[in-house]
């Protein structure tokens, strides 16, 4: 029996499952998790793993299958998912670590079924209204920033808000090693006064908060980017409408750069003269770098890896899901719920 | 006295005012105005502008002084702004249009000023609840994408966003020429069902309206840019942050682009011998182009450039003012409004 962490994995979830998650597994094996002693249970399809299997001795070597035929489509919605998915391989996945077999769950199928089994199977931490899914964006000091709720709470009160910043912030520091992190509220400007209600009191809830976050204050949709901010909060419905506003442009800008570098032969022949810089940039902005979205708030460790990720993306989300299992986030978050929820006694704070 | 179209201009708004103002008129009337008829009432400091004039002639030749040495400050709030503003540049520019004696008011100055006072002076049109501000974004087709609400209202009912809809169409319509524009709704995701109560109302309203909008349905982020929605409906926290969260993302490509171009003394080579078709890139990316937001369902037209905008930019913006004010697109709103609180009481639609 081999030791190490174990990592339970839906094998049927993704657009290319299990092809791309059993090649993502391998992929992770030979780089970025080489030497790390990692194992993987395999929920799915047994026969269907099989060959796939074959073509990948690193991942034969670490993993053990969980045969199921159920699977999970795209398509479901949570509840109708809740209804029919209990011993779908997603299921079983999370299953694994409520169980304590696998020390985190890791899944490129359907987001709202994947949270929907997450929340019922592992429960939200004791305080935590709603968990949340952080992504990670690029910025311009070439560093990450962490936004949450990007989809999975579409409306949040104050206290929600409040409790996303200890989340962010625990989850940064267990990601990237950043001691201090600089948390900011997202809003339509930076000046008091501005936002909605709730943003008003989110704001106010965490600026008269001693927990020692190094919450700055309200910031602003190109904050996301700016790299002066590490962990943005925001609600699942602005968060999940900025992340894709940001996705689609740049992909609108890479595209106009691509364009103006390939308009005619003469464009095309210096560009050609210049590969070696672009591949530099190309490996920047390689947006598998920011594959892996987290839930956050559960008793227990989800990773949800893009669905139509290819290897290397799904290897970066495995990457994430071991970065975060052998670090002591949940239990950082547990120390600062209890503390902020103290502090909500204390000062009366009912959002 | 010469004739055509007067547009009145709050000559003391902006970072830079009046310097930008007076240099942004002579470049309109020296390219995008040239021999169209416009007339310019010019609302500040006399003392200021007279040297300015001097070095324009083709502003002086066509302009008007309206001396006021009263200003609103970029900082005001706009219940300062109301309290203390009476008289200011800012007010007198669009009094001109309540008046009569402007067709259009045009300011760089503070918006929640100038919506504040724009609202009170020519107040909402019959049925409209609260005006809107619409902003222009470029797209993957080419064209501009136009996304409203950017930040006058920072929350909204299904009844305001239905309100935003026929606003924007015929806005588009009007700006730019396109018959029958896409008008899709801003949400999480683009299955039915999804998104919070007030966007589920809203979409609700419109698919059923017999008002001939070519209404599609929920959009998602990335459609901002992709350039398969021409309207993009919103409340104005959401789309505050998600045009904000696009400008960022554009300067954060753009800079990784730039940095790989010039990576070394071999990428600024081949840079250098590229350089036709990256200024063609940078005209096309050029941010003044989207310059001009306007403020939607008022009875006047008033245009609010980009305060920290160049002569190039005012320029823009003088150019949508004047597209416009030729245009009948209040004529078209009044209509499609009645159509649509007509529908309302036919259908008991209450928000």
């Amino acid at each position: 029996m081999l030791d190490g962490l174990v990592i339970s994995i839906d094998a049927m979830g993704g657009d290319d499952a299990p092809n791309i998650v059993i090649k993502g597994i391998e992929h992770f094996l030979t780089h970025e998790g080489q030497g790390r002693r990692a194992r993987f249970q395999l929920h799915g399809d047994a026969e269907a793993l099989a060959p796939l299997l074959e073509a990948a001795p690193r991942t034969r070597e670490r993993s053990e299958v969980f045969h199921t035929e159920k699977t999970i489509s795209m398509d479901d919605k949570p509840s109708q998912a809740l209804r029919k998915g209990k011993g779908s391989s997603m299921w079983n996945a999370i299953a694994a670590v409520k169980g304590g077999q696998a020390g985190i769950a890791v899944s490129a199928g359907n987001t709202g079924a994947l949270m929907a089994m997450s929340k019922l199977q592992l429960r939200a931490k004791r305080g935590v209204q709603r968990p949340a899914i952080a992504a990670s964006w690029p910025n311009l000091s070439g560093d990450m920033t962490v936004v949450l709720d990007v989809g999975a709470n579409v409306e949040c009160d104050a206290a929600q808000l409040t409790e996303f910043a200890v989340l962010g912030e625990a989850y940064f520091r267990a990601i990237y090693g950043k001691q201090d992190p600089v948390v900011g509220l997202l809003n339509v400007g930076t000046e008091e006064g501005k936002g909605n209600t709730t943003i008003k009191a989110a704001h106010e809830r965490l600026a008269q908060s001693q927990l020692g976050l190094n919450y700055i204050g309200f910031v602003e949709g190109n904050n996301i980017s700016s790299g002066n901010v590490d962990v943005v909060i925001t609600d699942g419905f602005t968060g999940n409408i900025a992340l894709k506003t940001a996705e689609g442009t740049a992909k609108l800008i890479s595209t106009f750069f691509s364009e103006a570098l390939n308009d005619n032969w003469w464009s095309k022949f210096t560009t050609a003269l210049n590969l070696m810089a672009l591949r530099k940039l190309k490996k920047k902005m390689d947006p598998r770098r920011a594959n892996g979205g987290v839930f956050l708030g559960l008793n227990g460790i989800v990773v949800k890896s893009h669905g139509g990720t290819d290897a290397i993306g799904y290897a970066n989300a495995l990457n994430i899901a071991m970065g975060l299992a052998e670090s002591d986030f949940q239990d950082a978050i547990d120390e600062r719920l209890d503390a902020l929820h103290d502090e909500d006694d204390n000062i009366g704070f009912i959002a």
